[in-house]
Formats: structure tokens, sequence, C-alpha cells
């Protein structure tokens, strides 16, 4: 017969994962990818219209893993006005060897914000040139903060410079920052943060490019995350005509979706102009090959990360049960 | 913010859950199918080696429905050497509207074999000749025991014939049945299932067909339900040939997988030879023809399904809660 199975919640999550542990196990993962030792067929997507949402699924495993993990990331973008938050999520770890279920993780979708900064912040290092003088980040929401935050950590920089379509949002966030105890500034113009920085993040939910190829100078890295489904893009497909080095985080994903496709369906790059930010992340390749280049790396999301933050999550939570079992043991002998 | 969601076991469900109301939200379920009122895309699918296993992951909602369900049905082949059940389960229930978590059905794998009954029980009604000499299974398994058990009700016969390549195992099915009240005999030969039986119920992992065309007398109305993954089959593919009425449960997955699509790939019949279980079941097309005719439906399994099967759950449940929490309120005022 089939147990219970314990159902771990935001709380529980937020105690055991550090982000040092979080960007190790997800670094890991970005590489057993580019080297084929993740079994992570195409994710599911589900999406509403009355009110707008979608539902994202990714399940996957490391090849020789313990366990596999089916992820649901939610978002319903009308919530707020309802005194809801816009996301939620579970991430379900199963068994790999006899399909039992080990644990649901009630995440509420933050297992699936925090891989994604972690991504970003790998991915802002992998390219960045030796000396950065601003992060930029394009975008305003829940994911810009968290961006601002790890990748500024990752880069050692604690300048930060904000744009987004509404100013009063990018003063707001801008403030946020501030407030922990970043050096952080909301600028008006897009061309602005392009002026100040050279490590830029964009993270929005954009249909059509907010960042225009020209406002590029050489020397910048760019890091891409919100074109997450078909019909979403950032960037002017131009700047890929002029990087020297593009990464992707999954080659046949950001063919299907992302930034990559639009320049290769532009005939700007060949369809096989990138490279893996594994490889990149392993040192099997180079992320940048002066400081003059103009680079990029186009994230869609893995489930490979998804994968690597539950494990991390269930070891994390389960040794600390264990620990705890002991000392209360150890209490009753007393 | 979110809060937590309930619960609900395997008891819970049994308790709850009918086999009419079952039967009814099920067939309502294939003509919402049919006729478009159901948003169900490609189901996904993980797979597993060592040992071997797989995880099938279907998600979708009804148009206008309050709730959207996401349901992983898992087997694990080998797990009975080990003392454990070969499948679990788990269903996801979500608010439509806000993307909520509204409960998590641990249904080990139950709700699945439920609505899988459900839809043999109505399919193998569907094309049945007026007078039913007996209903054959082929299969020995777990699923062959609850179509037995649902369809022989459904057809309103006590006939039940069982054929499966392990004779012990068709024996012990057999003798189980008859111990439920049904008049059951296990047979050693295939060909003897088809000469007592005009309704035939495949259900078995089989990749080669069991059934061979010759066997299949006129006025015979078989349901293939086994074929779930590409590379299974059980019927040979010249019945098709044979068949007046071709129903499916889905035209592009019986395209994709199933049983259909060997007949079309192997030019014995058009691609657009089948009509739809839904619209059989709507009362807008018929089963058969005539007595003499041999029909078949294909059965790949719908999202369709769990949506009804889940929404049906969680009203039954809410609602008994609602009336066990009146009764308890009740009780403090008394």
């Amino acid at each position: 017969m089939n147990s219970q199975f314990p159902t771990y919640g935001l709380s529980e999550l937020r105690t055991a994962l550090l982000r040092k542990d979080m960007l190790s196990v997800v670094r890991d993962a970005f590489i057993r990818h580019a080297q084929s030792g993740v079994v992570a067929p195409e994710p599911g997507e589900l999406l509403f219209s009355d009110p707008p949402g979608d539902c994202h699924i990714k399940f996957g495993y490391f090849k020789g893993g313990a366990v596999f993990v089916v992820k649901l990331a939610i978002g319903f973008y009308e919530n707020p006005m309802k005194g809801l938050d816009t996301n939620n999520g579970l991430v379900l770890v199963f068994d790999a060897k006899t399909g039992k279920t080990i644990a649901v993780l009630n995440d509420e979708g933050w297992l699936t914000s925090w891989r994604t900064a972690a991504a970003g912040a790998l991915a802002a290092k992998a390219g960045a040139p030796s000396s950065v003088t601003a992060l930029g980040i394009i975008g305003t929401g829940h994911q810009a903060e968290l961006q601002a935050r790890w990748a500024s950590e990752s880069l050692g920089t604690q300048r930060v410079v904000i744009w987004g379509r509404d100013l009063a949002k990018s003063a707001r966030l801008a403030n946020n920052l501030s407030q922990q105890g970043l050096t952080a500034m909301a600028v008006k113009d897009v061309g602005e943060l392009f002026a100040q920085c050279n490590v830029v993040i964009t993270c929005t939910p954009a249909t059509a490019p907010l960042v225009p190829a020209a406002m590029v100078r050489p020397g910048t890295h760019i890091v891409a995350m919100g074109a997450d489904s078909v019909g979403k893009q950032e960037l002017d497909p131009n700047i890929f005509a002029r990087a020297t080095v593009i990464m992707t985080d999954d080659h046949a994903q950001c063919l299907g979706h992302g930034e990559f496709c639009h320049a290769v369906t532009a005939g700007l790059v060949s369809s096989t102009a990138d490279i893996s930010l594994g490889q990149v992340l392993a040192g099997q390749a180079r992320g940048r090959l002066s400081e003059e280049d103009i680079t990029i790396v186009d994230l869609t999301g893995l489930a490979a990360q998804d994968v690597a933050i539950a494990t991390l999550a269930i070891e994390l939570i389960q040794s600390r049960s264990i620990e705890g079992g002991r000392k209360a043991s150890e209490g009753t002998h007393r």
C-alpha cells in the first residue's frame, strides 16, 4: 500500500534553502543538461483567457538520480486586483525507482522564482566583462527584484540601474533595493540604462522588442529571460548579428521560443550560432572572447533547474527533520 | 497570500465516488470533448528504463469550468517484486479563475483506473449488438477486473469470458469475478473467447496484435484500450478493414498511437474513417448500423475524463464536509 506523503510549505522552503546552495545546484543542473545527463521531455502549457493566466508544467530527472520531479508554475495576471498573488505553484517529488510520492512542495511559485534568479545570476557572470560598471535590470516585477539582488552579488557590484515602462514602478523597485543595501536608481529612458551598464538582464513579459540594437555598446553582456512562451520577445534581433558569443540554456527550446529564434528566423544568425550556457559554466567554452564583445544569454527555463532545486529542498528538509528527530530523541534520554 | 490546501486520500475518494456518478460525468466529458468544449493540450510522458516505469501527465479544463486539473498516473512495473503496488498517482485541482490550489487528490492511481473503467463501460455499450451473448475480456490485470465488473453491468450481462497469455492468471481473475456474482470462466485460447463473446474489451500492455482478424465474427463489438503509448498494439489492423463503424476517443491522439493509426499506416482504412465516441454517446451518430456489423472503439484516454472525475470528487467531498461541518456546528448549539 501507498502511504501518505509530507507537504512542505513556503516557510520550510525559505528556511532550508540558502542562495549559495541554490546557485551551486542550478550551476550543476545546467552542466548536466549540456552533457545530456537529464531526461526532460517538452514541457506542458495550459493557457487561460478569461481571466488571463497560464500553467507551465515541467518534468524530468537526472539520469541515475534518485528522484523525478513534476513542477507546476501558475500565473494569473489579474489576481492583484483581487488581492491575490499573481503566482502559484507546486513541485511534486517522486522516487525514480518505484514511482512513490516522496513529497509535495507547496512553494506557491517560489521555487521557480529562485531557480530562475539563480539562472540569471549564473548567466550574468558567464559572459560579464572583467570590470562591471553597473548592472542594468529591465523590468520592475518580482523577478526583476530577485535578479537585481542575486546578479549584483554574483557580479560583485553594488550599482543597479532599473528601467521599466512605468517610471513609478521603476522608482519603487530602486527605492526598495536601496533599502536592501544596493546603490540603485531608476532611469526614464532605456538608453540611459545602456549608457551606464555593461551587464543587462531583461525580465519582462514583453511581446515586442524593448531593447533596440543601436543602444547596445561594445563590451555589453545581455541576459534575456522574459520570453518563456511563444509570442514573447524582449530584444531587437539585430543585437544577435552583432554578438560574438550567443549562449542558450537549451538549443531546441530557444529555437522554438525565447530570443534566439527571432534572430534565426530573420536570417541574422545561423541556427547553430549558439553555444550552451552549461558548456560555459563547465569551463568547456568561453562566454566572452574579448572585452569589446557583445555577448548574449537566452534563457527559457529548464526542467533540470526544477529537478535540482527540488532535490536540494528535499535533502535539506529531510536531513533537518532527521537532525530534529535525533535531538528530540536525545532529549528523552536525559 | 496563498493558503494551505486539503489533501484527500483514497479512502475518502472511495467513499465519495459512486459508479453511476462516475459513468454520468465521464459520458458528459466525452460529449464535451467531441463538441470542442475541452481545453486539453498534448499530454506529457516521462519514461524510465531501470527499473521500467512511466509517468503520464494529462491536464486540461472544461471551457467555462470552475477548475483546471493536472493528473499524474505513474506505473513502475517491477514494484510487485518489491511488495509495492505497480500504480501511483496524484490529481491536482486548481481554481480556473485564480490559479489557486483547491485540493490534491492522493488517489494512488485509482481515479485513472476508475475513469478508464467508466470509458470502457460506456464504449462497450456504444457499439454493442442488441443481444449480448457474453462479455470477453482480454487481459488479466487490475483494469481487466474493473472492465469485467463495469462493462458487464452496462451491457446487462452476467457472462464474462477471460483470456490472457498466462492461463493461471486468467483462472484467478475468473474465480475472483465469480465470487463477485458474475458467471466468469477463463479460456485457454483467444479463439474460444471470440466464439462465445460478441462484445470484447482488450486491456493489456501488448506491443504486438493479440487479436487476429480471422477470429472476429460478424456482429462483434471490440473496445481496445491497452495501447496508451506509442509502440503498443492489441488488434490485428485488418479488423479495421472489416469494421463498419470505427469510434475513437480523440481523432488526433488515435492517429498518433492507439490501434487506429496502425490500420491507417497499413493503408487499410482512410485517416478520416473514424467517428467520435462522444458523438455516438450524444446520439449524434450511430455506433452500430446493423446486427452483423463489426464495430470498434479505440480508447487512448482523455484529459476530459480526468477533469470530469476530479471535479466530481471535489464537489462530493466538499459538499460532504460542509454537511459534516453543519452537523457538527448544529451539535454545538444544542
